[in-house]
Parts: structure tokens; C-alpha cells; sequence
């Protein structure tokens, strides 16, 4: 029996979403609840992909199979129960025995949340503090060039990746309705390669800044070489807000 | 040389504002780093009001003295240079010797964040996650019978405290515009007891889910027993807003 979930995190205090030898994970705190529920079987899960250290998600996916059909809300709740409170497992529901987690997206939305006020340490792990006024416009208008199918290789870090074509297919920028200095970025793509997002809102901050131009996009994508693109911006303000695997 | 500065601290890992022998503490913090701006000398702040463990604050206000005239903006910037991210100073004025940061308070604001939807584990140590329906006439009855000058002792830890008289001048019940599940309490008074804004929310949580109607209010503040009033409102939802020194 295979199970989709959709869950959320704080990503904080981990050394991102996947399993490695050393640090705690949002994967391995999820099998960990899982091996106990499976009568002490190890239970792998299948995410939409990793999400790096320090990277929020609003509602991630992952599948994982059962030997057997167990009620999903049950398993939910009993999931719930037994997970750090920085998980929180939104929903459980079965699918074709064939779906797969990451082989099946359509799309993702990542969203970016900046603050061009004063500093403030209540939401420094899930705003970045940019602390500086950004030229919006120029910046939306830096977003817009991103937009379409590119080659990205100057927004990831060059090693075993061999495919840097991607498609953005939207993107906006938002001024939070209360707080004129709270701004998110949004993206929806087919895929990101790694780093893809923050290096372009990196980008778009040194455009905000005055430090490059909104057309300079088009001449940075054209470079193929990371070394053309703004910074990497923080994980703080990063959050994988959405997977859409329907037509 | 007097000084008044205003700062907001993020006080989920901290054991409260005030020092004490184990554990972080917000003023601890500050006072780390003002001694080594004055050239190590101890130097004590004199806060508005304590705040407990977990709770944090937006604008809370603290004296010091210092022999000497430093600019203020200077100070400012050197203090935040040096302190803990989870500490911000916001502003730093210089005031009258006689002014003193607890007994000249004239009111202070405290509100209180919660989440009446689905367990959010983003904000979990910022807004308190009820993930209850709450009926929010009901409470916002409640929080009317508790404005006025009342003897507060069904509120709060009796211990050495002798005093029990205090005022709510204001309060009210906000609905948040864009996610209608998170709600704001806010309580603007001329002095809290300890532990009295989480008891009042408690008990409006009580009110919220039914268990208690709006008119127990009248009978708990009557009773002036604690057992009569509602549980205490978890840490996190709690922000010291603001403090009043001005006529």
C-alpha cells in the first residue's frame, strides 16, 4: 500500500529535510515515528526532494509504503503524536501504487520572506533580516527575466548536475498589507536545481540595492558561470510552499 | 548619565528577562555587553517589569547609568554590534536622573498571539497553537468584565505579593485579516501581577471553548481564589507590546 503525505516543518534548529550520517534531519525524525508505528520495520520515506539546512516547508510531500492498509487519519494522528513539534504531518492519503513523490511533480512553489525594516530577533530564523529598502519595481521586473525556460547554471553551485535547464513559470512579489517592509518573493517552477532560489533572490536583492540592474539578469543566464550572479541569500526566509503533481 | 533604551528579544530560549543564578536571561545578555562598552564595569539595567521564560517583547524599556556622555546612536549601534541576535536595541535615549524605568510606568500593553487553526510548527514558540474553534463574542464579553480596577488575586501565583488592585484600561480581541484562525488578545493596564495576562487568557480560552461562560468572570474576580480562575496560557503566545510614560 503506498501513502502520500503532506507535511509542514520548522527547519530551524535541523541540517535540512534528508538523511545524512551526521546531524538531525526532518527525514529522519518522520522514519524514526514511522519505524515504531511499522511494529519496529524501517520505513523509507520518498519526498518531493530535499529542502537544505535551515529551509521551511509549508507543505511538502512524501510517499512510503505499508504491507498492510491502515486508516489514514489514525496514522496521522498517531504520527503526530509521537513526532518532534517541528513536524506536523497535515494529511495521509493512498495512492496508485506507482505514484512517486519526486518523479511525479508537475510543479513547485518555493516563496522567500524579507524584511526591509528594522531588525527584529522574534522572526530572525523565518524572515531574513535584510534590514535595508529595496527598489521593488526594479526588482519585479529582474523576477520577470527569470521567468521562462532557462539555463540556470549561474544560480547553482557547478558539480554533478548535468541537466540546468529549468522552467519558471511564475513568479510575483508581494508587499505584506500591514507591513510595507515584510516583502515575499514567489516561484513556481517544474523543478529547482540546488541553491536556485536563493541565488536568485540574492540576485534580486543586490538589483534591490542598486548594486545590479534588473536587465543584468538576461546577461547573467546568458554567462552560464555562478560567479556572475548576486549572493546566496539566507535559509531563513526560504519555505517549500507547495508540490502539484495534477495536470 | 541616565539612559533609557527600548529593545525586543525573542525569549523562547531564554529563562525570562531577569537575571538569576541558572540559565540565560535577557538582561543578563545586555548588561554582558554594556560592561565591556564601559570599559568593564558592571553596569545594571533597570527593566519596566520582568517577563517570565519564553515570553517575548516588542518594545520593552530598561534604565542604566553610565559616568559618562555617550551618543546615543553610537552606543546603539556598538550594544547590537555585540549582544545575541535573539536581542534587539531599538532606540537609546537619554532621560532626567530621576526618571526610572519601573516605578514612572503609567501603563503597559501586553498582547497575546493564537492559533485557533491547524498546528503550525513554523510559529510554534510566537503564537500559542490552540488548533481549537474558539467562540469569539463570547470571550470578547469575557475580556470586557475584566477591564476596570479589580482586586486581581484569582489571577495570579499568591505568594509575597500584597497588593492585589490593579486597572485594566483597555482591552480588546483582534481577528487577523488574512488567516481568520489567528487571533490577538490585547490588554493595556497600568501593572500585571505575575502570571496574570496567561491566567485572563486561560480563562478566556475556557470561556472560548465553553467550558466557562462569560459572566464567570464577575464570580472568579469575586471569589479571589486562584482555583476558581482557568489554566495558564502557555509562554509562547505572549509579547510584552509596549510601555507608557507619557501623560
Amino acid at each position: 500500500m503506498r501513502y502520500l503525505m503532506t507535511f509542514s516543518y520548522d527547519g530551524s534548529k535541523y541540517q535540512g529535510y534528508q538523511k545524512q550520517p551526521n546531524g538531525k534531519t526532518i527525514q529522519e525524525e518522520i522514519e524514526k515515528s514511522l519505524f515504531k508505528i511499522a511494529g519496529n520495520t524501517a520505513i523509507t520515506i520518498h519526498a518531493s526532494g530535499r529542502t537544505d539546512a535551515g529551509v521551511h516547508a509549508i507543505n511538502q510531500k512524501a510517499h512510503f509504503d505499508l504491507d498492510y492498509k491502515i486508516e489514514v487519519d489514525r496514522l496521522k494522528h498517531s504520527l503526530n503524536s509521537m513526532i518532534s513539534n517541528d513536524v506536523y504531518i497535515k494529511k495521509i492519503e493512498i495512492v496508485e501504487n506507482d505514484f512517486h513523490a519526486r518523479f511525479d511533480v508537475i510543479s513547485k512553489e518555493y516563496i522567500y520572506k524579507l524584511n526591509m525594516g528594522e531588525y527584529n530577533p522574534i522572526e530572525k530564523d523565518y524572515v531574513f533580516q535584510c534590514c535595508e529598502k529595496l527598489d521593488i519595481n526594479e526588482m519585479m521586473r529582474g523576477l520577470k527575466y527569470l521567468e521562462g525556460t532557462h539555463d540556470f547554471r549561474s544560480f547553482t553551485k557547478v558539480d554533478e548536475e548535468k541537466d540546468f535547464e529549468r522552467t519558471i513559470i511564475r513568479t510575483n512579489l508581494l508587499i505584506d498589507s500591514k507591513n510595507k517592509n515584510l516583502i515575499t518573493f514567489i516561484f513556481v517552477g517544474t523543478g529547482f536545481l540546488r541553491y536556485q532560489v536563493r541565488n536568485m533572490v540574492g540576485t534580486l536583492i543586490e538589483i534591490g540595492k542598486g548594486k545590479k540592474k534588473s536587465t543584468d539578469i538576461i546577461d547573467i543566464l546568458e554567462a552560464k558561470d555562478r560567479r556572475k550572479a548576486g549572493i546566496t541569500a539566507p535559509s531563513s526566509g526560504l519555505y517549500l510552499n507547495n508540490v502539484d503533481y495534477s495536470k
